[in-house]
């Protein structure tokens, strides 16, 4: 910490990222990265046309790069915000729509980041816990009045949330705000974006690093009504709003163009995914019932820190949160079948070894 | 503006980006990009094998980037924070370096974005006059004992100051730190780089979208001690620290390691602004003296607001900035050769016609 630091900025929470060593050494199943390139469309987008115009600014309205995403959901460009990957677009929406008289709400155990960009922005967020079970139950936010914002699936829980009990939520107050962050939606759970033609205090948030094999480029988008999304653009464009570069931009757009791709792609992983779930119960593990490209996994045996360490040293990197409730758990992000036999292989000699 | 917007968000100063139509109609001479390609070593390295990989995350301490910049400078890696573009990198400073008893200091007319990034913070900004000829005289900065700003060369001037200047203010108070930025350095003017193995209240931001012609991939980065980098990057895990994607990284590595490219690029921007500089004021402009990849004139004849609108109605796009003190200028981009030669003609004809 230098002598010039801010108080404000001696009062951040930094986010830890899942370790990301470079030497490729490991199977790595700790960031939920899709085990599956970008669609071809999207190698073929990025062309040495292309790459010669990079002296030139992208479009700051990431016009293409919201249509498509538009057309997508059945939207309009103007419901759509885009930016550098949906940890910079839930900043966005921290900022423009919670601060002094206007409270954040999020669970115990949620995505870590909210926590973050709630210190960022110097709110003090009111956290509400899980149950028992690590379900959520809307019933606990209906008091808040606030913006609430819940991850569904949940992280890293990877439980769902049925639509209704969201429409629950936006109904009980209109002029509340639910931001649904739906990184993970696509491998299962139910999508809140149709529910924006009838509810205009619903902002969703996805992200292109999932189910768009996308994490390398950067991509995220708000759905909402366009005077949320017009608040948004207020904030993008006080901080950064050259945020989403050309070639992301065109890959962001083909990707969203190729739907079979996609469809495939997310298949593949819930299949993978409930073979994974079945091996790893067949060791006695209890596994959350997930709709993410990943699993929250407890074995009866072995503690969640020494399953991660000891499938560290065997070169199978997957994530440990050291936090009360969670301790036990292991988060696996479902790869190729390849890899998940690797890791039901390694976790089968760890236990025998125990 | 919807019901749910905060009160902060309520007061933010959103910038206001040089126009970017996209349909190619214009000759754009409007926000200072490059006019040329970026290095055929950028176009090498962004490779089919590169794109397959986007689907994983990129390296979040940007690595390589930073170890390229880090070489070109004779500075570590610890003395480098890479970002995306440079308003990004200038918001994480200001996040990091003002705040509640940290004012910050920057001059009436300079770079349009430090008013958004102080409001962003809210922050009060002291707003230090340019001279009656805009130039900058450091000494009005002496007794301001929060973090200064300065634009170097300064925006939209194209005014440089010496490197002396600036170490003039950081002897003056080694407590005070003293951000420049030179986004516009390389076209003439003395880099503070190399201060920074005697001071340590030195951050220099530099950005790769003018000399670089890297405008399209978003790359910014700030040099310093390895403390003010810590307290940066502090500030980045707290908002975005996957903020740099994978190709701008090899990007940005890449167009950093072509010496010989980025030496001719600036050289022959140099050459065409002597050029242009000699062409306008043979028709009568008073231009200031640039130091930048664009220049600041008025003519004596007609108002900058006319002269911005009847280009533009012939196809070609400066800037014109409706504020008080320089309403008679407009800022024009160094293009390539082709391109002046058709704004100086179209000035002309604009002139005899007025």
């Amino acid at each position: 910490m230098s002598r010039f630091l801010s108080q404000e900025a001696a009062c951040l929470a930094p986010y830890t990222p899942g370790e990301q060593p470079q030497d490729q050494q490991y199977i790595k199943l700790n960031t939920n990265e899709s085990p599956f390139p970008p669609s071809p469309k999207v190698l073929k987008t990025i062309s040495r046309a292309e790459l010669m115009k990079l002296d030139l600014y992208p479009d700051p309205t990431c016009g293409p790069l919201r249509r498509a995403i538009a057309d997508y959901y059945g939207l309009r460009p103007e419901n759509v915000l885009a930016g550098n990957g949906s940890d910079e677009v839930l900043a966005f929406a921290f900022r423009a729509f919670c601060g002094k008289g206007k409270g954040v709400a999020y669970a115990d155990i949620t995505y870590g980041f909210y926590r973050s960009q709630a210190a960022f922005f110097g709110l003090e967020p009111a956290i509400v816990p899980l149950r028992e079970d690590l379900t959520l139950d809307v019933g606990d936010y209906m008091e808040f009045s606030g913006t609430i914002v819940l991850a569904n699936p949940n992280a890293p829980t990877g439980i769902a949330l049925p639509r209704t009990d969201i429409q629950r939520l936006l109904d009980a107050d209109p002029d509340r705000l639910v931001i649904v962050d739906e990184a993970y939606v696509d491998f299962g759970a139910e999508s809140c974006a149709p529910l924006l033609f009838r509810y205009d205090n619903l902002l969703v948030v996805q992200t292109m690093s999932k189910s768009r094999s996308l994490a390398g480029g950067r991509l995220g988008f708000a759905l909402g009504s366009p005077s949320l999304i017009e608040d948004m653009e207020r904030v993008r464009y006080s901080f950064n709003p050259y945020d989403v570069d050309r070639l992301a931009m065109m890959a962001g757009a083909a990707a969203m163009e190729d739907r079979s791709y996609f469809d495939a792609c997310c298949a593949s992983i819930r299949q993978t995914r409930a073979w994974t779930v079945g091996a790893l119960e067949a060791l006695g593990f209890t596994v959350l019932p997930s709709q993410a490209n990943f699993i929250f996994a407890k074995s009866g045996q072995i503690p969640g820190g020494e399953l991660y360490r000891l499938l560290k040293e065997n070169g199978i990197l997957v994530r440990w949160f050291d936090q009360e409730r969670i301790r036990d758990y292991v988060r696996i992000t479902i790869g190729s079948m390849e890899q998940m036999e690797a890791l039901v292989d390694q976790v089968d000699q760890i236990l025998q070894a125990w």
